[in-house]
Formats: C-alpha cells, sequence, structure tokens
C-alpha cells in the first residue's frame, strides 16, 4: 500500500446557503469534507472550525478506517455543536496519520446548481 | 524537454451522478482522470480504487506515452471492473515515471450544467 | 493550537464581471479572498494589486484577529483605491504570521449563476 | 517586491467546446493561460501544448512585463500554430523568472454557463 498524505490539513473558508431548489437531501446546498486514508491504519480524525467572530468549535472526531474514503457533510455536524448556515467558516483537521483532504461545495440556490471543489492546504 | 510531475498522485474524493441531461456521450455526467506525461519515456500508469466500505480495488492500466496526454473517463473503466455510479469513491495515481494528474468533473443532472476541476495530490 | 500556512501568498488572476442577475448583495457577481488565521497571534496582512497594463497598487491593510477567517469582498475594497471591474487583475498577499489564502468568484451575469474556488498559490 | 513563483508549470488537460451561447467574444467557451510576474524583471514565457495522439508543439512565445498579469486565451494561439477546439491538450509553461500560472475555463455550451479554475502544478 502506498502512504500517501500528510497529517495537518486548512481548508481556508466556505459559506453554505441556507437555501436550495430540487429534491432533498440530494440537492440540498451543502458543503462537504472528503478524507482519504490510503494507509493501512484507521484514521482517528478531529477537525475545528474557525469563524470570523467568535473562537474556535471543536474537535469534531471523524473516524476514516483504514484503506477507506469519507465524505462528510458539514451541514451533517452535531458533535459538539452543528454549524451554522449562511456563516463565513473555515477548517483545520488532523489526523493521527497520513490522509489527503478536499471541500466540495453545492449550491443550489438557483434553479441549477453549481458546483467547486479544492483540495486542502497541506500542513507540514 | 522538461520532467515535470510526480510519480504518486491522489484524488481524495468524488461521487459520479447517474443521471443527466443533454445529448451522449458529450453531456454525460461524468469524471475524467488526465495525466500529463512530458516526459521521453512511456508512462505505464497503475491505479487503485478505494471505497467508503470496501476494500480498494485494482489495479486499473493506464498507458501514457512519452510526450503525450490522457484523458480516461472513470465511467468507461471496465477492468477489473466498472465503478458504480453515485457512489463515494477516491484514487491513487502510481507512474513509472513523473506525470500531472488532475480530476475534472461534469455534472449535468439539471437542464444546466456545472464543472469542477482540481489538480491531483501530488505524494513525495 | 495548530499554526498552519505560509507567510505569502498569489492569486495569479482574475475578473470580476459588472453585470449580474439576483438580488443584491448575495448575487452581485463578485470575487472573495478568503484569509484563515489559525495562530494566536492576529494577522496584520497587507495585499498588493497587479495588472495587465499599469504598476501595482497597495498595499490594502487587512486585519484578520487571532484563531479567525474573513472573507473579504474585492469589490468592497477602497483604500487606497477601489478595484476597477471588467478588468484582469491579481493579488499578492503578505502576513506578518502564517495564514491560510483561497480565492472564490460568482459570477451571475446570466439567469443562474457559477462558482470557482482556488487555493493560493503559497511561497516559501 | 516579493519574488513569488516558479520557473515551470503544467496544465495537466483541458478541451476547449466548438459551441457556445451568448455575445462573443464575452461568453465564447474558452480556456484561458493567467500568468502573474511579481518580479522586477520581464518574463519570457514559452509554453508548449501536449496533445493525446500527435508531439507537442511550440514554444509559444508569451511576454509579461515586470510586475504585470496577462491573461492568454487559448483560442487566440495562433503561432507555431491555432489550437484545435474539441480536442484533448495539456500545456507546460516555462519562464525566465519565477511566474504563478493557473488555468481558467469558461464553458457556455448550454444556456447558461460553467467556470472552473485552478494553479498550475508547479516544478522544482
Amino acid at each position: 500500500m502506498t502512504e500517501i498524505g500528510k497529517k495537518t490539513w486548512a481548508i481556508p473558508g466556505s459559506n453554505i446557503p441556507l437555501e436550495h431548489t430540487g429534491e432533498e437531501p440530494e440537492f440540498t446546498s451543502h458543503d462537504s469534507l472528503w478524507v482519504l486514508n490510503a494507509t493501512d491504519d484507521d484514521a482517528d480524525v478531529q477537525m475545528t472550525l474557525y469563524y470570523a467572530d467568535r473562537e474556535p468549535v471543536g474537535p469534531y472526531h471523524i473516524e476514516v478506517g483504514a484503506r477507506r474514503v469519507r465524505q462528510v457533510r458539514f451541514n451533517d455536524l452535531i458533535d459538539p455543536e452543528a454549524i451554522p448556515l449562511e456563516t463565513d467558516y473555515a477548517a483545520v483537521v488532523e489526523a493521527n496519520t497520513p490522509v489527503v483532504v478536499q471541500l466540495t461545495s453545492l449550491d443550489t440556490r438557483r434553479a441549477e446548481q453549481t458546483h467547486s471543489r479544492s483540495l486542502g492546504f497541506p500542513g507540514e
């Protein structure tokens, strides 16, 4: 198995729209964190959320098994608290094994949709 | 010739929609892997696909000639098995020469379309 | 606290459309700079804007508190001067602490919308 | 002046649609190369285009003045030859000074539009 990745990643900002058009949950406006764990060890991932005008919230615990990928909708996070919609936020992700991290966004506020996709920024 | 690239890359996650609107194959919802081989040696590329709840599948063999670029639709992969649609997946790409790797996605589930584009994450 | 980021970043080019459809300010065509400061020190950020046919303009001063993320709409910049619309521009961002920088764009010239998102390019 | 960037970059693949909707040239489907030269030296940039089934074509010469950004539409390239539409291509960009390189794409084949944006991959 190839071990590829880093143990620390940053998502430097996003904002989840409140409104959507189309069927839920497929077309709900949402952001997703993707974590690929290509190692042979289970990954214990801790995420901290940053905001514009208050202290960071976390950690959010995410388990990603060995040789697995996991998509986590930010909209579904509830512990330690739900993420507020229509609010600027950012994330720092730390894992005990090397992982690869990506953000995708789906915005369906209008009758159509628009996607964006970006790798996270890897730390040292 | 400039030799640019890395021998290991990760695509940390995507999901190909089942539905589409518009003419096939141009407007079929699909993901594509792009591999640029700017070296003077033919590239033997092996790709392994990762899933959320089962063991990785692979290798998929992709040949990219010296000084060539190749787009591979994930939807068209059949050996060792076709990729399931509407399923979270990720990929690790390994080559015997330095290459540069990118993912593009086209989603046409609605009457319009949305693109995304991201470099892969390069390994050491 | 994890200190992740770099002190110098480049946004290699964009162009903000003049026209838009939909409600202001939500659907105004705009570009946004995102700066995540995950450190325990307030960040003093200076941005210089580059153009195709004249000398750079700046610095624009942006304050990002310790453990905060900040979204700045390029359209709202006024000091030392407003950014011209429908004009190619680029940016270099320098901070006194490590930060992580991203560009997002929203283009609503047509009845629908399209997003793009890209990390900045980190300097040494 | 901050010198940020690298002298070698790769764009690992794209394909410019032939069709478009909306007014030309604003809404012509097109790809653009962006080159930011934040140094105090004029940049002499040479680009080589790679294809799926023939030898690379180039160099294309692009001048980017000191402290300037330049957007080049791939559709407008004519010397040494025009770029074929609806054809997979990739690019390697080499400069005599550090620059920062990005690809943007606009696809207007449908009544709406979709953007994508990605940094190039930097060489050593």
